[in-house]
């Protein structure tokens, strides 16, 4: 067996250059210990040499530890795979009829939803920018349909939107509006001689075509009189109803200042939030499943992590069978550890202090969902809403997000909250019941069937989960300095893996291209 | 049975109305002779009494036929529709493996697409404004998932562009570097004091806040100097790569208002092209198969309408088998005619004069498309482009657009060309081989793999398809103040409707609403 060589210098500088916190002298001196590698985000690599012969023990049935072991196993390696939980997918978890979830201290939950009908309580969404994720959809086949995560149709509902208070806008008539008078206002300015030092003439008058055409300006008066992306009070329609419909009047500019919803929406959606979205069809979990039935055997589920320890040439975990409760040992020549690190850090460890420290130095982020199974989908019915999000400031609430699936069928799961830090604690701390009466009270103030429609819910407080302990990694700039680069050095024979390990956390794709750095990294340092 | 008593007072009165051009006129008393029904866009008329004991002959099952014909019958009428082509829709069309096509003049087509691939030829999208076609297809329990119909991250290529000549924007890019400079030019514009006599001080600083936000203005010099949603040159991943990713450098303002491409993308949507668009699963036909499962052998196939005369109490329509040649004689006491104005106005009618000018007066639009099925989907695997439309001034082209479904599989079917007017007379022209060759030399300059992928195609000029002649009515204001509100009345015991006989030409819902109000019209005719 081939002696994995950790360089007592190297780790000795890299503690010693987080302490002194310069980064870029870190990043230039971790390049030049061969720690610098290009960070995958399309396809995994294509790595020469063989694992054959090798064991590795993978801790987490994750995204992470999933990719890690299946590519491991791609490369010859021996894996196997230890997960607490009686499933894969870590913390991407489709809730769906008898779904079980017991938090910490909390009540028991199983999902009474009808058969079909689910929620993605855990990752939801899959850019098109996580080419890493969308990879192993197409590797897998798991088919995959749009997810409507931009909806100009949907509601945002204000309770303090001064002026605008208390009343259902749609996203289409606050973005028509603000474009509106902002392109009237730099029209003006054009016209009234305002910009004639910055500006040619010709640009001028390019501009004020561009603004015409973007704010539907009137073309004689640049001024700004609605449009009909922003809605009609009548739709066109059959027989001698104008083909302009009947439009409806614009907010008022000051109004729209004054109630601060000119932020909610943007032209453009930032990194990675833009469409084209997707989901897979019946659930995210479809993922992790896929990865499961091809790894087999080499999952062991039930098998909580009581300890780790390492020998110069081994690796030693201690585990407990969460069904049997009997103990058990494995061992192997390198571990990939995808434990996030809010639970790794409970666990008993030989890491070094360094590397304890740095585990203990990033905080998890608390995190709320409930699914709410309407028995009528109203939002389609009634308000004519297909997928996408009602924003709301209703405290606690954050959005009210509708199904991209099962488009007009009778009943339909609605995300009714999906909050973070300090509403997240707060709401964690109420029982199923009272989560879902606290939902039901707010989503009532903006759709009037959301009470009458609701039959079952589904709650999840991420930092109550066990084997969670929260969404995901969020890291403090100082921790991303002094405990990154440690614990994405790993220790010995043990590499770490996980959205905590990216600058994509709490995406899948972070978990992925993670293990795919480590993987490079394990199999170039047992190949040395 | 009951006679019709089309007020001969009535109909002249329309014709001088229509003569004099005072529409405001014509429309009040078009609703004092009871005409005016009102425009249902959301669910069939509820009507009350029987159709029993009348017949009622359909000409045409296409959309507007089949609800003619599907809502009737369940009012109780004996319906009777007479289809020429071998299969319901109309120009509702899909177009898969075996479908056959022969345009006026022109070479047979039959589609060799692979079994799985399509192309909708004729509709293609269903918006959510038209609630008259999401009806049916909830009806039917038509299975319906996402047309992206707007994505950011599709090209824009211009061969004139000025500056920006034959590049591949992505739509992202323009509309935030628009928005950024734009922003930015207001927003000095205010801290210059430019609005000081337009905005009070604390609108301006609201502005302000609204400018930083939708411009991504730099904090500190208000400075648009990029952002993330126009993309990355470096995606955020795992590892070292830092969490901004590498920023991509924006585009001149000078060089995008020459280019004047910031007219190529709003941040709004007009009505009807918002999002969320639909497209049934499998081809836009499920629609008018679910109609014609319902109808059965109501419908009869093959039968071409030769000639259509009224006596006092009947109509009679003369049909000729398409297949067999046989002629026969089909008689009802109402008729509802949905055949295109552009056929209709060749069939042997006892229609007056006046009638028969107005049926005249419309013009039909040019329109063609073409499907090209590539045996891969390098637009997502190299591009990652997921469904949406590749807009550019290639000539000709106007539109390449991408599929909506079968996301990640191996092939597809894309639009080549979707275009109107004299493009379409030009390209109408050519043999399918040579649409193809067409097609194929513009998308290459924009897609590298575009002619080397390509494997089928199916082309469609519909201004050369027999039964159809044009894609839609094309009404001029001239027409509709003269000819629509003739046409809307019918003659004696005809009444027609379509697309042709809405505000919403072109779209499916047109037919919908069109034959939804002439129903009611007929049924109010019929029981009076």
């Amino acid at each position: 067996m081939k002696r994995l060589t950790p360089s007592l210098t190297r780790r000795e500088f890299l503690y010693r250059a987080a302490a002194v916190g310069g980064s870029a002298l870190l990043m230039g001196s971790m390049n030049a210990w061969g720690m610098g590698i290009a960070s995958r985000t399309t396809t995994p690599p294509v790595l020469a040499g063989s694992g054959k012969g090798k064991k590795v023990v993978v801790l987490g049935a994750g995204l992470a530890g999933l990719t890690a072991a299946y590519e491991l196993g791609k490369l010859g390696y021996e894996v196997q795979v230890l997960e607490a939980r009686p499933y894969a997918g870590g913390r991407c978890q489709t809730a769906r009829k008898d779904f079980k979830l017991h938090e910490l201290g909390g009540e028991a939950q199983q999902c009474r939803f009808d058969v079909g009908q689910y929620i993605n309580h855990g990752p939801w969404r899959i850019p098109l920018d996580h080419q890493s994720t969308l990879y192993y959809a197409r590797q897998f086949k798991v088919p995959l349909e749009v997810m409507v995560n931009e909806n100009d149709h949907a509601y945002v509902y204000l309770e303090d939107g001064g002026p605008l208070s208390k009343q259902r806008l749609r996203g289409a008539q606050i973005k028509a509006d603000m474009r509106g008078h902002v392109a009237e206002l730099l029209a003006k300015s054009v016209t009234g001689h305002a910009l004639d030092t910055q500006l040619t003439g010709d640009d001028q008058r390019l501009l004020l075509d561009y603004l015409k055409h973007e704010g539907a300006l009137d073309a004689g008066d640049l001024a700004y009189k609605g449009r009909s992306g922003r809605g009609f009070a009548t739709n066109p329609g059959a027989g001698l109803v104008p083909g302009a419909g009947t439009p409806s009047d614009p907010l008022a500019f000051h109004d729209l200042l004054a109630a601060r919803v000119g932020k909610v929406y943007s032209a453009v959606q930032e990194f990675p939030m833009h469409a084209t979205m997707f989901q897979p069809v019946g659930g995210m979990d479809a993922i992790p499943r896929a990865f499961a039935s091809r790894l087999g055997g080499r999952i062991r589920y039930h098998a909580e992590v009581q300890r780790i320890r390492q020998g110069d040439d081994k690796v030693t975990i201690d585990v407990r069978d969460t069904a049997s409760g009997a103990l058990s040992r494995v061992t192997a020549d390198y571990c990939v550890c995808t434990v996030p690190l809010s639970v790794l850090r409970m666990i008993d460890t030989d890491f070094s202090d360094g590397f304890k420290a740095a585990i203990k130095a990033v905080p998890y982020a608390p995190v709320g969902k409930i699914g709410l199974q309407m028995g009528r989908r109203f939002w389609e019915e009634d308000d004519h809403i297909y997928g996408g999000h009602v924003l709301t400031d209703l405290k606690g609430i954050n959005t009210i997000s509708l199904p991209s699936g099962g488009w007009q069928q009778k009943k339909g799961v609605v995300l009714g909250y999906y909050h973070y830090a300090l509403d997240a604690i707060e709401v964690s701390g109420m029982t199923p019941g009272e989560r879902t009466e606290f939902a039901l009270a707010a989503g009532e103030k903006i759709f009037p069937a959301y009470r009458a429609s609701y039959e079952s819910s589904f709650s999840v407080a991420w930092h109550r989960v066990q084997y969670s302990l929260g969404g995901w990694a969020e890291w403090t700039d100082a921790a991303r300095k002094s405990a990154y680069p440690i614990l994405l050095d790993g220790e010995r024979r043990v590499l770490l893996a996980g959205e905590h390990l990216s600058y994509l956390t709490g995406w899948q794709a972070g978990a992925i291209e993670s293990a795919w750095q480590q993987v490079e990294t394990l199999h170039r340092r047992a190949s040395a």
